[in-house]
């Protein structure tokens, strides 16, 4: 009976089928040397849950992600990249896209310098490391004005004032939606939200904020995919 | 036959049997505030497989790792951390040992000040990340007047000069041997040392230096192995 029913979905296709869904997912690695970098904590979990999501949903998913750990969701067409200077070249490779979710956890700041050799310890003082700002993928991608995606979808990560930031957020980017989400140890999610397999997200739109009940990331994600699929209809065929 | 042979090795016990043999494996994570941290590159595939290593010789194994993603080696002491100052005290704990071997890739820097919460963009270039130097794990167990391991084995990962700085960073840190390898993406190694499966290795110590030929991260923690049973020589029952 379940395959029976899995055989019509298929026939049928998911309500996202015919539609390209970007998603990005995972840290970004930002070198300092040969050896050093700085990183974002993410585990690429909810990024990932929701690729799996909208692939389940029918549509053409592809999937940039930084440097995780955890196994291709299926049936999505994989880039990996480490900086955030690679992951928004592979976003914008990727495009023209119905959706574009963010959920990357992407450095601000990169070394303003990278250095080409080791960098040694001298017995001194170790300067200040000089950073310089990374490009703002989420706001560039918003703020096209041609081949902009329908939808463009922002995650934000705040230790404090989490629907203030993430309002804030929103308008400043441009992006349509935005799941915020607490990541400080006070959360109250056990295990916290980072590296964790619960989440608990406030979905901030034009309209103001709901706050979502703690869910697995697989749950957030699904619900995730049932606004988009309210948001865009019915697909229009192309004559 | 293969079952006998085994049996035969437990009721003897291995050359390491008595011994105590303590490994740091991994990266260090450095915070710089909750969301971002300085990290090196490092697999631990090369710590871990010396632990495992020492397991099987019939050590007593304890194993500091950093943030990794391997399992953990049957029959060895896991204890987990993420920064510089959390290896050293956890290092510091496990002693006495007969044998240190610090195959961790330590952050030599950290974050001079720590944020408690999240750091914003706030338009302007970002200040300046002050650093400041971390403990250094190697020499201060090295140096160690009361309590020094018989044998103590560094790192040492190199960009260029491969075997001059190591031999000067074995006189320096107050070693007794060191494995050097060439990290760079030039070292000839097929997909790179760094999370790779091979290493090619320069052992290091008072008498000069030796270079292996390239071989699996396992075969070349049996060598150091090997010639740790060597050095040690048969164990002294105290009575």
């Amino acid at each position: 009976e379940i395959v029976a029913a899995m055989e019509r979905m298929l026939a049928a296709g998911g309500p996202l089928t015919g539609r390209h869904v970007l998603v990005t997912s995972g840290p970004t690695h930002e070198p300092i040397d040969p050896v050093r970098y700085i990183a974002n904590r993410s585990s690429g979990k909810q990024g990932h849950a929701i690729a799996a999501a909208a692939a389940r949903a029918g549509a053409r998913v592809t999937l940039v992600s930084g440097p995780v750990t955890l196994p291709d969701p299926p049936d999505v067409d994989m880039r990996r990249v480490e900086s955030a200077r690679d992951m928004l070249a592979a976003v914008e490779a990727a495009l023209p896209a119905d959706v574009a979710i963010f959920a990357a956890a992407v450095a601000d700041w990169r070394a303003a310098d990278e250095a080409p050799e080791k960098m040694k310890k001298d017995g001194n003082a170790p300067p200040p490391l000089a950073l310089t700002e990374n490009p703002d993928i989420l706001a560039t991608i918003a703020h096209r004005t041609g081949g902009r995606p329908r939808l463009v979808i922002g995650f934000a990560a705040e230790t404090q004032n989490v629907v203030a930031y993430a309002q804030a957020k929103r308008a400043r980017k441009g992006c349509d939606w935005i799941l915020a989400n607490d990541v400080s140890a006070q959360s109250g999610i056990p295990g916290g939200v980072m590296g964790g397999d619960t989440n608990e997200v406030h979905f901030l739109t034009a309209e103001g904020a709901e706050a979502w009940p703690p869910a697995s990331k697989t749950e957030v994600a699904e619900q995730l995919i049932a606004r988009i699929v309210a948001a865009l209809g019915p697909l229009e065929i192309q004559s």
